[in-house]
């Protein structure tokens, strides 16, 4: 499909991706960025390629940015031209492709650094992971482009694996310790059209956790020594999500990227191949980490401890980790079980962590970025107190394991193909993205003003009778929505979170309204960390109360169960456009007396103002509180 | 001071300790606990004095266990005489006595693993701390029963130290990585009167933090390998308070332990030597730990990452760690506190740890051990999840690292020590303690069913006129608490905390009257935890919601504000004698929905019901929960 921007809230957002965060990421790969740690992604293949002398630096997956900036930089060229860009991406590319070895491996890590040791690590050292990235951005790049050598590239390195690991004798009976290859592998499958890609992207997800457990096996080998700590630590097979073979799995567990770039794999795989007790599994799976485990915002790896899920309903606010790679990745994820099958929750859940954590992750300058979203935030203990040091207060320039940024990049140049989804009948829905898509059958132009205001103006130049499905969210009253097509008014009944029209061929338009109240939201009892508490939305976008607004400390305000809340004019000025909420609440008296004291705090009148929760950190650098006691 | 006991709430604690757990301890100790993990304390004094064969095992500190147990024993022989503890105590002190070198130096660890490596890591070794706990055993048992053996053995082992450690050139200028030391030199300086040793407990405290640093250069030379982890770890300063010289440290930080020991040791030397800027610094470090750092139920140290203070008013309830040597520690620190300076508040804080923490370390059995005293625990989550693995639900039988358990024991079987001070006037009264304290001057007697009555029934034997001061606990309300001396009423206006009667040579009989009414407890506002939250407690006792008795989940249940607190009769079948506190309140409704939804959960009306927090974990594992909302 084909996207061109239009001129609303994703549109502006995804021109800031091409114009900021793509030359500045390339620059901070070409260790150009001033006051920036080099990268020295770029170096690394440089040095592979025998075109530069030197050491390795950066990440054992280092290669893996440079794969995602290619993504990124693939789509951006899709939805605009730009020959600069694209010779820059050659450059790289011709870079790659020397560093590439005779047999095809490929990974700068192993080339330069441990050249004896490629394969003997899956567990820890992402060499598949890293070719996944890279595969990923070879697709995109011969999609966007037609150029044909990055991917002959990738193509050659998967031969390798091939000849590397499967279930043959003498073949490492192994998979991805970082899945990314899964989904790659399938991708790659798709481009070119050969089945071999595809069954050993198969391989990788049925091998996984079965006995003999293969990084048990791989662990001994190697003397018991983790890559990471340097020391005999034991394997946390569920960290890797290899504790059990993944039709088995019920309960999202482990590193959160690791388990949604696997389960995004599998959805891949299980609609690819009509795979019953795969799909089975993805759904548990998908269920365990939207209904039980996602914070209000999107985001999802409730700790530090290993980046990773912790049990059902455990969402602690201010010692979270809900990375935002594990947001982009829950998108990765939604889109993949979108072709499982058609329920608007998931594209609910994907608009949560979208508006939300996925923005929170980069400053609205799109120069700084988010690893960390926590939903509670204290200064002089966010980031500085033991078990909070990763909750940063405000967004850092750049990571030594940058991986967040690029995600944000290549999701964002890619939203389109998360918005709409181009069935045998049609158009399906999923978010409501300002500008023109063009598939096969049609050509969809949405204006809004979304999610600001609630208006959806469609209009659809249907080369044939097409259906057009629209997700109604979850937050709508359907009985407040209204729906016109070409004039006519047409009943909001969603079935499964859509509402259904026949568009015949030739130019309609479609007008959808949704009530964009500003709501309070509520935690399931379940939740311990927000009971007694609320939370505001309006529309996808959650809220929060922010030290520049309210008087501080956050904790110490309580909102009125029963007051208005009040929807401010929208106002360009203020955070790059945005809309507040005013609700009257109340304000504990915080004159400090003994620690502990028989004296009930007095309260008086406070009125609360909350900024959309991805808009924070965006000023002076004040608390932050999602969840305010009610 | 001569202890006897009586038959009141500490006295049956204090049986309990001589009846159960230092038998208990001693079969442990020496391998023979059915069920347990053998200590291996005592065998490897046995192979250090060449009695056995073998290796060492345990902790580095393995020695101090065995300190500690003698010192209780100690104490416990005080109350009552027993030949047959006397006769183990006799034996081991002989085994001590083989395993002590020629040269005066004492500790198993050095004389068996790493011969060649004595004083080379003081900060990781403990080699003053075990040098410590074993002075300190070995003072308590000349003190009851005079025998000199292990004190001579100690007293050459502090002689050998004086000629390792010192200011002049030639020696170590360093000082314990964990304190303890400074407090046992002192304890010897005492009890032999050997100026030496109190010389040397002030050059550990005076040189403690200054520059150059004796850590860092310590850590140069042993290639900067920490002990613990084996790898080059960056010397963490502030852990070890030894960041800055003391007498300029403002904030309790690092290992609470640590840091209350040795905030112990510089009260005793502060008062000793009249070192004004030493006592300042002890008032200071008081202050930040009592009145911004200490859980409503006496815990210190916040953090389970190095088992640490965190920072003002950061107080978790659920990952915290307050261990209960800290709040052992804390009796420490306030009873040498109480002899620089004569305040109620430091009885009140001392009063807060040991009728909550302290006994909340110990089961009602006597049989089992916290370590952490979490002020949540919730199933599924404590003990289990990532962050909280520390925060156990059940006591265990004991510990690798057991340091709490024999700590309990020495400071309950001495605690007339902390009930009790001897002055030149008189008595000053700091804790009630049934039984009867005799001193040089008077002999005090009280019988009372504190904390379960307010009912204090005191018979003085003054062998001259003597002044007795009563602590009046900061809780109380003075105009309701009555005094009466020899049937006259006396007024209650405490000054600092103390109200003084003159009381003439011969008997007399003085009863004080406490009202026990049930209190609300609010934090500091400053204190996020508990922001919206209440804590009951009934005199010195404080409370806490316990699954067997409140429906679960107990985050869910709120108490009415304004409802009475009802006192149950005190009920001996249950929890081994307790009154428990009644309040009507509300149960949010718990009916699982969607993870986040718009409807406010229901809430009816339920009555709850709250136990002593020191009895919580003594039936069916269930959750628990200190602060409840409002």
């Amino acid at each position: 499909m084909r996207y061109q921007l239009g001129e609303g809230f994703w549109s502006r957002r995804i021109r800031q991706v091409q114009d900021r965060m793509i030359p500045l990421q390339l620059s901070i790969l070409k260790d150009e960025a001033p006051d920036t740690e080099p990268s020295h992604a770029i170096e690394n293949f440089k040095i592979a390629a025998g075109l530069s002398k030197g050491e390795f630096h950066g990440m054992v997956f280092q290669d893996s940015d440079v794969g995602k900036w290619i993504e990124a930089a693939a789509y951006s060229l899709m939805i605009r031209p730009d020959p600069e860009l694209e010779r820059e991406v050659d450059d790289i590319v011709e870079i790659i492709g020397k560093a590439q070895q005779p047999d095809g491996y490929l990974n700068t890590w192993f080339t330069i650094k441990e050249p004896g040791k490629r394969w003997t690590n899956l567990q820890d050292c992402h060499e598949l992971y890293s070719f996944g990235h890279l595969a990923e951005g070879a697709v995109a790049y011969h999609q966007a482009t037609g150029k044909r050598a990055f991917l002959d590239i990738m193509c050659r390195m998967a031969d390798h694996i091939d000849t590397v690991i499967g279930p043959e004798e003498g073949k490492l009976h192994g998979y991805p310790g970082h899945p990314e290859a899964e989904l790659a592998l399938w991708r790659l499958y798709h481009e070119t059209g050969n089945p071999k890609y595809l069954k050993l992207s198969q391989y990788f997800i049925d091998q996984r956790g079965t006995e003999p457990n293969f990084f048990l096996e791989e662990w001994e080998r190697r003397g018991r020594i983790n890559h990471w700590s340097g020391r005999k630590d034991p394997v946390n097979l569920p960290y890797y999500q290899a504790h059990e073979p993944v039709r088995e799995q019920k309960e999202a567990v482990g590193h959160a990227v690791r388990a949604l770039y696997l389960y995004t794999g599998m959805a891949c795989i299980a609609a690819e191949t009509k795979d019953v007790s795969l799909a089975e599994a993805c759904r548990r799976l998908w269920k365990s980490a939207v209904e039980e485990k996602m914070y209000v915002t999107g985001g999802l790896g409730a700790t530090v401890k290993g980046e990773a899920f912790m049990g059902p309903f455990e969402l602690p606010n201010d010692t979270d980790y809900a990375e935002t790679c594990a947001s982009v990745a829950l998108c990765f994820f939604g889109r993949a079980m979108s072709r499982l099958e058609k329920d608007g929750r998931i594209g609910d859940a994907v608009e949560q962590a979208l508006y939300n954590t996925v923005l929170a992750g980069v400053s609205l300058e799109a120069d700084r970025f988010f690893y960390v979203n926590p939903l509670e935030v204290i200064q002089g203990v966010s980031g500085v107190q033991q078990g909070l040091e990763h909750d940063l207060p405000r967004r850092p320039k750049w990571y030594a394991c940058a991986c967040c940024p690029p995600n944000v990049a290549r999701l964002l140049t890619s939203l389109a193909e998360y918005a709409v989804q181009e069935t045998e009948e049609g158009f399906v829905v999923h978010q409501y993205l300002d500008g023109a898509v063009e598939g096969e059958k049609a050509k969809l132009t949405l204006q809004t003003q979304y999610p600001w205001e609630g208006l959806l103006d469609y209009t659809i130049e249907a080369k044939q009778d097409i259906t057009l499905e629209l997700r109604i969210p979850g937050w709508v009253n359907p009985a407040e929505a209204t729906l016109v097509a070409d004039g006519a008014e047409k009943p909001v009944q969603p079935e499964k979170g859509f509402v259904k029209l026949e568009i015949p061929a030739g130019v309609h338009r479609v007008v959808l309204s949704l009530p964009l109240k500003p709501r309070r939201i509520y935690a399931d009892p379940r939740v311990r960390q927000t009971a007694g508490c609320v939370a505001f939305a309006r529309g996808p976008v959650v809220y929060c109360l922010e030290g520049c607004d309210n008087p501080e400390p956050l904790w110490n305000l309580q909102a009125d169960p029963d007051a208005e809340i009040t929807v401010t004019d929208y106002d360009s000025a203020c955070l790059k456009g945005v809309r507040k909420l005013l609700v009257q609440g109340y304000r504990r008296s915080d004159v400090p007396g003994a620690l502990y004291g028989t004296q009930r705090p007095e309260r008086e009148p406070q009125l609360l103002t909350a900024i959309p929760y991805y808009a924070w950190a965006n000023r002076e650098q004040r608390d932050m509180r999602v969840w305010i006691r009610e």
